[in-house]
């Protein structure tokens, strides 16, 4: 039975999430990975953190957000309010970064994937800016270390992508990927073949959480745009930032246009799309296109997502996640903590 | 660099498929994986054996089959005609095993894996036939004697199921599945909806040798029910038979049957599916259903296949793989192989 313990650093939706699926799967860790744990680490954005080196207990934690209340009071000792020297001064084996992605520098996660790294602690992430923006750093970083840095959890939640690759497709080169990787905007298309307007559906995708007060980023195919990068990066091992992306959001498309398609037997959907060609050279793009009924993607619906895989040695592997929440990304939270101690 | 002795029985479409991705495969084994092989057995069904600790020349072996000659040409050793026996006198360290299947017992698969373990070689097979009768012993059998029994080609052709399982998903229990898994039936269904009648279709699913000169196998249900049988045995934990799987094959349906369902916007498929109930009870069934376009299963055309599986972690995680044949199979050998020697 090895014990570990883990700092979590973001503690929104998929960090109380993943704290609930850790005491879920409490007996199973220990029965089938001889994997015991405890939290002892933790820092919100906006209710304080604290640190227990004998453990916090989370139940209390997790009630103590709902009431609105600060961590604060959960801490045994007093610590450094700069985060990375918050890190740094966990009693912790593994750190959990969850904090909101930065598009553009992928900071301050990166900062703080690196101070974990270089504290001995393995690096789990559900954010795709340190991916982006520096996952050839932080590997070779956990290299160095005999640590881990994982990140299942970036890109379609909890989904199986990056493990695959990892583990479960041994020699198998990657040469072209195509899917639906952004919610939002997949919801919004559903919606306007439905006969919403393009500003009502946007409005539902807000309501339940989906997309953000400022939409711009998945309207315009940003977050897709990342996805794309994040995934050539890691899958092509090849540098890759989202600006290299050939990028058409969804503005163009109006609920008429989308009606027409599917009439028609065809749905308009924002297509994720990346190949190595032969010279070499990595070809990426996003924009919204029509797929008829023999395509994979077409049956992809709301905030469902898929990727499709071309490999030297399956022709078309498609992987398709139903219907995510954060339970589902923090289960590749969880993946990633069983994986990195095996 | 770890030297690998490689034994081949069962030298048809797969083997040779196999031996082809492992030459082509050479370089990418030993930069990434430390790992060289010599084919040092090779036993077809009617065209002879050989053995040669020097290692076979895989080429010449592929040549004299095409030439319709006898591999016993390139043996440097004379070997006992009782497969078992052959078996145990092979100096290799991992068997493949691709004889035909054998749906009612599993053998004499079984026997040829069970002699490889006792002899302390992996045992690799991409049929189906041991799964489903002898997968909690041959399991045993290997744990016990430091090797593995694997088995990805078994069900879905090379697509990662087992490993997803075994690697990707861990700590996840699968409640539920459901998917298309026989290629002949889906491809009968398909041609029916284009007009074709049943007889035009099963002649024309022979042509491409997807099935069997006696498709009733396929046609009433049996594969299907095997490959669901697989599917619980291994990743439910649950020793299952087909004969457990409540079966309905595709006779009932016409091709009015079939086209009238598209017009409405619906697709009938030959559809399998599992479920552990709440007693813990395993519930399987194949039989034709409809299904509508907000199913993955609706865009599954001619052979290729889909399982969606539901688990306690992610609620629905589903896997396409496209148009598959005997290199498909192959890589599901390689990655096996690769797996094994890990």
């Amino acid at each position: 039975m090895t014990h570990y313990r883990l700092a979590l650093v973001g503690f929104g939706n998929v960090g109380r999430a993943f704290v609930r699926l850790l005491e879920r799967k409490k007996t199973e860790l220990a029965s089938q990975y001889s994997l015991t744990f405890s939290v002892t680490a933790i820092a919100s954005g906006r209710h304080g953190a604290a640190i227990n080196p004998q453990g916090i207990d989370s139940q209390q934690a997790l009630q103590i957000l709902e009431s609105g209340g600060s961590l604060n009071q959960l801490s045994t000792r007093s610590f450094p309010q700069e985060m990375t020297a918050f890190i740094r001064s966990c009693p912790a084996d593994v750190l959990f970064e969850n904090t909101p992605v930065n598009y553009k520098t992928g900071q301050p996660a990166i900062d703080h994937l690196r101070a974990a790294l270089l504290s001995g602690m393995h690096a789990i992430t559900a954010n795709k800016g340190p991916v982006v923006h520096a996952y050839h750093e932080l590997r070779a970083l956990a290299q160095t270390h005999g640590k881990r840095f994982f990140f299942e959890s970036t890109v379609m939640d909890g989904a199986p992508i990056f493990s695959l690759f990892r583990g479960a497709l041994p020699a198998a080169r990657l040469v072209a990927f195509r899917g639906i990787l952004n919610s939002t905007t997949n919801l919004i298309l559903s919606r306007m073949e439905n006969g919403e307007s393009f500003d009502e559906a946007v409005r539902y995708a807000q309501s339940i959480g989906i997309a953000e007060t400022d939409p711009a980023g998945d309207i315009d195919g940003w977050d897709a745009a990342v996805k794309i990068a994040a995934l050539v990066t890691v899958l092509m091992d090849t540098p890759f930032q989202p600006q290299q992306v050939k990028r058409t959001g969804i503005r163009a498309i109006t609920p008429a246009i989308a009606q027409a398609a599917l009439k028609e037997g065809e749905r308009w959907k924002l297509v994720c799309a990346a190949r190595r060609n032969e010279a070499g050279e990595i070809q990426a793009r996003v924009a919204p296109e029509k797929v008829g009924r023999t395509s994979p993607l077409y049956t992809v619906d709301g905030t469902t997502s898929i990727v499709e895989f071309e490999t030297d040695v399956l022709e078309k592997l498609s992987i398709i996640e139903a219907d995510p929440g954060p339970s589902t990304t923090a289960y590749g939270l969880l993946a990633d903590f069983i994986q990195a101690t095996r």
